[in-house]
């Protein structure tokens, strides 16, 4: 049932992205925008997130990867902090980016990388400010 | 120095695609190509390769992920035999090709199945052929 | 509940693509590809296709357009398809890569126009030949 | 004759974006960039534009599309305006959408949703303050 | 007027990619593909080769790069016959796809490599047969 | 020796790009990102810039043509630089990005016309303040 994979989706995009960002998102939304969120909770958290067959390891780094592949910044940053969460270290997300370069090209890697620090130089305030 | 690079490359290049590949590769080349294999085996497996900061099966998971997503099917041939010679399960695979679709889009995430599915056949004949 | 998806799925395939793709489809599948096909139906069919806030003929013509966009010729010759029997005219088809041409490169633009001409060939010669 | 699809192109991009668009957009142009804004005017808008083949809500609707599997979030803006001025409603523009987001991956779908939601934002301020 | 911008737009045709190709390609057009075979005709070589501002072989040279960078092996094959007659040497091609492997991924540069070596021996056979 | 390999690519990098660019870029590194600069280094500038096949010249118009086509404003513009000190004029930068609108798509070419646009504003404001 759709409901059940909605549900299903909400639980793990909150083990993977953490509370506030799901409060955040769910108050960002209104009727034009709804369909899309629902759906994207349903079918990439509910359905494949889910999915047995990969730990979510591996999930964060191919993200990471085929985000930084598509050019997604935005998308980048919030899977920057699903990586760190499921035990994705610094070390190796620069590690990925720099088979991303190779692999998709050093304009791919580099603003892969630059927004990766950006990112982690927000982590680590929020990070302090709730302490 | 780069020979040494290179000569790096070519045995990462050997552990992880296997003897009779890369003495095909090497068969295959003339002056015109010879510039850019040298450049793939220095630069991708001498040095992205042999870095110690991520584990190969991780590095086999991002390459099937960032090749499903550039639609590089001959390429992904290539890197779903390291793959497995990396450890990398036939399900794991299936499971890459599954987030592809839902972070690329399904054409993309089905191209790659067919491709793999393909292989698999292939890869199957050949180690029936070589017992 | 999924299966209804995958159900809904079904028909709505059937109808676009019509019956004979459809047993196709269905005949090469196997323990590896059959999550991938069995998502693409549930979502792509049964859930997208299925939803009514956009007639059939528009996502056919918007179809076109991305997967020339994207250059994955193999799912557009299935869109072509599914075009023609959701009622976009061969000119119709004609100018939507005129359009891809303008807005995505004349190569995209034109090698859809490639394919496209192969397809109707192969679609004329097969109507032909269930006459 | 080129001066004629140059006028011809103004007409059309007047009636799709409306007078002050095209006002806004000729004063902004420069020796530099006017070759390329000549260009887009005679052969964007004044050859395909106006040719007969493919009605303009269906042109919007294919742009809309491209636009956001391409990931080009300025020029979307423009088009999304050009939709609503061709008869295309909002629910169908969240449709298109939805499909972008299966077919080119879910991250370009989000990101074209967030774009439109930001524009129609825009849209309504500026149509409150023109009554 | 559009019908000269067609005939200039032969002439340069020829003289970039040769009498034969020309006379091969209206061979095979049709009333489907017609409409964009003239458009590339009138607005690719007629308008944007025909421009003083930029010399044939940096034109082709940058063709090479973006048909690579695109993954577009039918339309390189094309314009490596072109920058061979507008006097780009073997060598500089090689580069051309160096660099590209350098800034859109190793798989971009190592296929066009593949596609030009494959085209240069069809080009060499071809010049013998001529003799 | 991948020192020399550096060393050589700094001499380019500052040659091609100016004195300037090269002391900010290496104040702006911290631990993350300093394996991607360095690889960025040693591999596109002190191997690809420095091979004697092709002039800086048509390095830097290709380079100009590919990071339009893969739409990247933060990388064209320091090859903006790049390209004007390779001695590449003004109008043939606008010629570049007109034949990426044709191969590539106009919005490629109107958005890499407008990031030259504002690039070469900041450029002779700088030129005009050292003055």
């Amino acid at each position: 049932m759709s409901k059940d994979l909605y549900q299903r989706g909400e639980e793990i995009r909150r083990e993977v992205l953490g509370e506030e960002y799901v409060r955040n998102s769910a108050a960002n939304t209104d009727a034009f925008s709804e369909p899309m969120r629902s759906f994207a909770i349903r079918n990439l958290w509910g359905e494949v997130w889910d999915r047995p067959g990969l730990d979510r390891r591996s999930r964060s780094l191919i993200n990471l990867a085929m985000l930084a592949a598509m050019d997604r910044p935005a998308e980048l940053k919030i899977h920057l902090r699903g990586a760190l969460n499921n035990g994705v270290t610094r070390q190796e997300i620069a590690e990925v980016f720099l088979q991303v370069a190779l692999y998709c090209g050093v304009p791919a890697g580099s603003e892969a990388t630059r927004t990766a620090k950006q990112f982690l130089a927000e982590y680590d305030a929020e990070q302090a400010a709730a302490r």
